[in-house]
């Protein structure tokens, strides 16, 4: 069995002694490389900066098993006809949850005017978190552990979905209806959909006047979730006091662009859902035992759907 | 029944409406004033910031109730022969819970940098939570909510207390030996510890001597827990990479304490440990209940131990 990595070339080292570890662990014998010959191989672990672009030539592969939670620069693809799973690690799900809960408690307890000095002996106490409505837009992984977390913090926790879901502690919505009902109350907004044709500038002028006055915005989900000029704009006139944004359409953000220097802007070099070798490597190695024992695969992408 | 508001003056007409609220659906009739004779008192709803210093001529009161979580400015008052509470709100444990969270997620992710612009498009992401010790000097109600919260998040969490005790999720130790034990794993550190002679300047030249390189130090508890010249040299000497600072020997803090000016610490203006008065209220009333009732008061003091 031959494994093919097709990662980032600056991940391999890392992964080559990931997957091995992994692969020992599940019992699995394969031969990993990043260089096989294309018909040699049996399953590809895939991400959309790495070499890859052409998936015919790959005539005996079982699965394309993506190291990227987010498909949608290669659900696309015309030449991906095997079947493509995408990555839900552990320390994904975890990472975001604590990078999610971080940014929100910030804003909560206003941590900024402190760690810069601008408070100075001027207490403002916070409201509680029962009394801080967090607006969570989608419920798949990374969302609904986000969502529950900030549950648990007693936070009242409104989350937003396509189709509807039940997530424990957390006021559910779904449909288009849905949406509107869940930014009429989110004081803080965090932004953690797929990016498909139907969310693509979901955060747009008409969305974002739905916010309540003086909301906060944290998008660690996909940068073409949000209207940029419409974003600045409502930053501008005070309506959004402020947007922390870890990811961006075009990365690393560009050295111009305004979001750099606007004071109700921080921007955040893409962290908050960085997969971990680790525990990535691990789900990996799990669905190459699936496919070879013919059992379902976990986290296999809807084509339709795109995620 | 005659109830004595000896709070701070500012903050009379807030409790007036909340004791107010809170005796009527604790089905109590009682009289509430900031100005009775002082024979005429039953109870005394206290606060060391206000106009109370001789319980003596107190005869009639039946307890004194402590707005505060601290008692160390009361505990040792000659004239208080009374039965005296402290406060456990839900408002303080989870407020504080709030705040310790943030302030430990905000070192754990390294936000400052990402604030204040100063990381760029450099990503570094931390270790995930799991891989991160937390440790709680003190297991009161506001250190074991904190703990716990904090093990909820999959953090490592170590707690000491002077005697032994037990958390769910959190590896709990006890005396002089679980001090150190807990020192050195700690590479954030949070004092929650209460103010007694013995816990005062618990955090000294030796005791940080003990934690890791590079430690991180967060301090809502008392200011008097930390001998600031030991913590400044640790800072400067760099043993110490941060402290972020609610409490102090003095405050406000004074304009020219190097606290304010030191580029590694962070100084909060006493928020993280604020009761709110609404849900304090509640407790007060509780107590006044159990009191008629011939009922064991919540949170009695022990006046040997001073807390």
């Amino acid at each position: 069995m031959k494994v093919l990595y097709a990662g980032h070339p600056s991940k391999w080292p890392e992964y080559r002694s990931a997957l091995t570890n992994a692969f020992a662990a599940a019992g699995l014998t394969a031969e990993l490389s990043d260089d096989f010959p294309a018909a040699e191989v049996d399953y590809i672990v895939y991400a959309p900066n790495g070499p890859v672009r052409d998936f015919a030539p790959y005539t005996r592969a079982k699965a394309v098993l993506s190291l990227w939670a987010g498909v949608e620069k290669i659900v696309g693809n015309p030449t991906l006809t095997q079947p493509l799973t995408r990555m839900v690690d552990r320390g994904l799900a975890e990472g975001m949850t604590e990078w999610v809960t971080g940014q929100v408690l910030r804003h909560h307890l206003g941590l900024d005017r402190v760690i810069t000095g601008g408070l100075g002996w001027a207490p403002q106490v916070p409201p509680l978190a029962r009394d801080r409505t967090v607006g969570i837009l989608g419920l798949g992984e990374l969302g609904r552990a986000s969502a529950e977390a900030l549950a648990r913090l007693n936070f009242n926790v409104h989350g937003y979905s396509r189709s509807p879901k039940s997530v424990p502690g957390v006021t559910c919505h779904s449909g288009p209806g849905g949406l509107s009902d869940v930014l009429s109350v989110s004081e803080i907004l965090v932004l953690l959909l797929p990016n498909t044709p139907e969310t693509e500038n979901i955060l747009n002028a008409e969305t974002l006047a739905l916010l309540p006055k003086g909301a906060v915005i944290i998008n660690p989900g996909r940068g073409a979730l949000i209207d940029d000029d419409a974003l600045l704009a409502a930053l501008d006139n005070g309506h959004i006091a402020h947007a922390t944004l870890d990811v961006f359409r075009i990365e690393p953000l560009p050295p111009e662009h305004p979001y750099w220097t606007h004071p109700k802007v921080t921007v955040s070099p893409h962290v908050a859902a960085e997969t971990r070798a680790e525990t990535a490597a691990e789900v990996i190695a799990e669905n190459i035992r699936r496919s070879k024992a013919g059992e379902p695969l976990l986290y296999l992408v809807d084509r339709e759907a795109g995620y």
